[in-house]
């Protein structure tokens, strides 16, 4: 047995205790910067995304191979990766995950456990991270510095943190047990009890095209731990990340002495899409995904024999009451707007301002100056062409840029149009497909628009006639299509902890007066991040919830005062 | 706030080491004998039940209370109860317990769980389990010691295994953090957050016929600890043992200052049945069901979001391949098809016995040898009235008669009757609805009869080629239809080995070699009861999957570090 489990004991150990106290930890590193990597491990990261360029992309063989797809575009250089990657059958492949599966089933949990551990310590590798980051760049159309970071520790760190709690999960069923008790007859009953953690199945796991390893990562380690075999099924946007990890996952499952096809990546395309056939397989017995709220209520409908875990979407909202530090408070609600083009879980869409302005300090402070100033931050943030192309990054597809096109058409005729959003030009990438904010005054008349996700950059002021206007309004959304984030910013501490209340009743959680940080920003091992109580999702990364269910105990016992 | 949970705080320790370890404990008194009780207490619970029959049951005002029902009959005396239970407006059922949930909901975890362990004391204070055991006797007719221990302290030491695990992983979540991190800036970004329990919402509870507490108490529990208000639904021939713990229950919420809305029985009868009514409200978030695999899998098809919790059945099987002590094998078997009228869950059915026979010690005894040892066996268990009495109990409704008589017909034109069934004179009810086991030698060919259970005491004796068609028929019919207990016998390791991994890949728990104790035994503390692997139900009783679904986790944070 591999010494895996003993060369990461410590850091599982760290991530348990930092699940239990919830304090801020990276097991990875977070900064792509030269200080610390030097010149020469970034420039060969490069070049080794750009070898893959063009390319059959080299994963070994894949069971069922037969073909080729593959259709990605850089929403940076808006061109074609030009990467194939195997097409499987999908039978084919669930027959091998099945053969693969007794032997990684019976392992010993360290030694799952283990190999889990150094499949993150190597995805986190930096040159590895290098590679990612450009994947990550010219799939998801992230910036390269949060490709790095956001797709890289961060994810990672919420893999890390899966898996600790699949460990805690699993470690809470004693492997034995020995037990004696009377039955009324001369002699007691003793008896030996044997507990066996059986795994439930082969794992389809769909991770999204802005944030493929995000979710993915926590799934991949959930269900890898826990004894399932996984089968990757990544956007057809944003493969390449996936197929990276994947790579070298399967090698470490061969250096281990495991069928690589424990872990197997099912590629398609726009026009030859297999999620639904991967979906309603018989053999799936648990679903991870990450996508669309609707495709994510249509899972959960249909998918009924399988556990289904779902992250979607949902309206985040950002209730401003009141604030000492208005430039401070409007400047951290621009910053959400700006990040990666607002095409984060986490960020917000929906900003409730009182009719009659709010108070700033000793102020009152219009609706309409409210607006300007969120206005100007949003502007201040893109003033620098560099700062405003590493925080927007680009859009990730076309249909990005059409939802501005109809929100603008539908905002100036149902509000006004507060700022308008335009593309910004590039340092790097002339041709990027780039977007500035749009944002949007409306009344609550208007929830027809903002009452739903508008994935980008697209926000509304919404003109609430009271805050407790606000306040209901807000949380009516929450209930009927989720909520991932969601902010109040108030002074008046009696009407704080009524929103808190509120907000988590309906099943969100809240953050308060969040300035001068980054608000969209989840901690792995802290925030509890989708409290699975909204239509945005069903499943927490991460908490026990989100492991327990993806194995079970079978037991053994016979008597052992017996000959 | 109460002292309840300081008062019973030793017993909660105690429980959870009791699982963490799974040695044998029982915290209620499972003897009704009179050497523990004395006299007077006995006759006290008998006077209570007898005060109970013909009467409107005095359970206060239920919300929605618009009618009476109720027409259990006594499978003993076969005379009907007379007790009259409130019939509700399911609507209303739901709205008022939806206005008792907040406060319930915001009470400390602490409190709640105080509660509940004082809930779990009173069941089982001495003379509730008297009349427990009177009313469980005349409704799911065990007899009378059986529906003192298995409808008592057994039912009740679920209830608080489930419990201490609903208290484990809510303690897993912390009340509160401190977060700290650098974005960059000049200073550390410092949150403090805090972590709240949410409940998941209304839970409706389903209880059976035949053992009403042994499901309900844990599924009450982990509702009710984890901040669920409870809906329970007890099947129509057994309100009576769900009503006197609901009573005592509600009285206890009003001691405690909280609605006793938190936990309604909603009677019906068979005329009018309201279960899929239940099921099927929109504010039903939880479903708990004991019941037929039939309706445990319409409901897993159909109550889609609602989290589903089910035992149901399977087809139970012993293999026989050999042993070193055959009379004590029979023996125990034999038990098994007499106890309770194996109309338990953990009742054996199936029985497989290579064709060739089985080697006993140095001998081989042939396949109608051991038939004849094992009917020798049942017939030794009944010589004596009083005690078959005891074991055997009554026939829960005339449907278990039914399948007798339809099994014997069939039994013996695809097989021959190895023991016919026939009443038994019940030395206290000459009236009783009785039965000793039917026993069918069959081959693999009549796997249309045995392999669906059969509920009651029936058992077929099936003649398989060799041990490995016995032990791939087995686990077909395990996968097929499901197990709560499978039994192999044989004194070759090697086999042994084999088989049980046979057994527990197809999802089942496997007893080895049981004898000289009764092998229906599932131990609270020890036993994980149900795989959630086979048709035979998706929940185990109990481990944390149980109980983690029940609440999700809603955070706040803000600036620790602001003004």
């Amino acid at each position: 047995m591999s010494s895996w489990f003993e060369k990461h004991a410590a850091t599982l150990d760290k991530a348990l205790d930092a699940c239990a106290r919830r304090y801020s930890w990276t097991a990875y590193p977070e900064s792509p910067s030269s200080r610390v990597h030097g010149t020469e491990l970034p420039a060969r990261g490069r070049r080794e995304f750009e070898a893959l360029l063009g390319e059959r992309f080299g994963i070994g063989l894949l069971p069922g191979h037969d073909g080729w797809v593959g259709g990605e575009v850089s929403p940076f250089s808006r061109e074609a990766l030009g990467i194939r990657y195997p097409r499987l059958d999908v039978d084919t492949a669930f027959a091998a995950a099945r053969r693969a599966w007794p032997a990684w089933r019976d392992a010993p949990v360290r030694e799952r456990v283990g190999i889990c551990l150094e499949m993150l310590a190597r995805a986190g590798d930096p040159l590895a991270l290098f590679v990612n980051a450009h994947a990550t760049m010219h799939t998801a159309g992230q910036s390269y510095i949060m490709a790095f970071a956001g797709c890289g520790a961060n994810a990672l760190d919420r893999g890390l943190e899966a898996l600790a709690y699949a460990w805690k999960a699993m470690r809470d069923v004693p492997e034995s047990a020995d037990w004696e008790r009377g039955f009324g007859g001369p002699e007691n009953a003793r008896l030996e009890k044997h507990y066996r953690i059986l795994p439930r199945g082969p794992a389809v796991v769909i991770t999204c095209a802005t944030f493929p390893q995000w979710n993915g990562y926590p799934a991949v380690m959930a269900n890898l731990a826990t004894g399932n075999p996984v089968i990757l099924k990544p956007h057809p946007n944003a493969i390449l990340p996936v197929a990276l990890f994947v790579r070298s996952a399967r090698e470490l499952l061969v250096e281990a002495g495991f069928d690589p096809n424990l872990l197997t990546m099912v590629a398609d395309d726009r026009d030859h899409q297999v999620t639904q056939q991967l979906l309603l397989h018989p053999d799936t017995a648990i679903i991870d995904f990450t996508g669309s709220a609707r495709f994510g209520s249509w899972i959960e409908d249909n998918c009924r024999r399988a556990q289904v875990y779902t992250e979607t979407a949902g309206c985040n909202s950002v209730l401003l009451e009141s604030t000492d530090d208005l430039a401070a408070t409007v400047q951290a609600i621009a910053h959400s707007l700006c990040q990666a083009s607002a095409q984060m879980c986490t960020s917000v869409q929906n900003i409730y301002i009182p009719a009659a302005g709010i108070r700033s300090g000793q102020e009152t402070v219009s609706f309409d100056a409210v607006c300007a100033a969120l206005r100007d931050a949003v502007d201040a943030h893109l003033c620098d062409p560099a700062k405003a192309a590493v925080l927007c990054g680009a859009l990730v597809n076309d249909g990005v840029a059409q939802t501005i096109e109809a929100m603008r058409e539908q905002g100036a005729r149902r509000g006004h149009i507060v700022r308008d959003s335009a593309p910004y030009a590039h340092p790097d990438f002339p041709a990027a497909r780039t977007a500035t904010p749009l944002m949007l005054a409306v009344d609550l008349a208007a929830a027809d628009l903002y009452g739903e996700e508008r994935f980008g950059p697209v926000s509304f002021l919404i003109r609430a006639p009271s805050r407790e206007a606000a306040l209901a309004d807000a949380t009516a959304r929450v209930r009927e299509r989720g909520a991932i984030t969601s902010h109040v910013y108030s002074t008046d501490t009696q009407f704080l902890r009524h929103a808190v209340d509120a907000y988590q009743v309906a099943g969100a959680s809240v953050a308060c007066n969040l300035v001068d940080m980054p608000i969209n920003f989840a901690a792995a091992y802290s925030d509890f991040h989708v409290t699975g109580l909204t239509p945005a999702g069903n499943a927490c990364l991460t908490d026990l919830a989100f492991v327990t269910s993806r194995f079970r105990i079978v037991q053994a016992k016979w008597r052992s005062d017996a000959r």
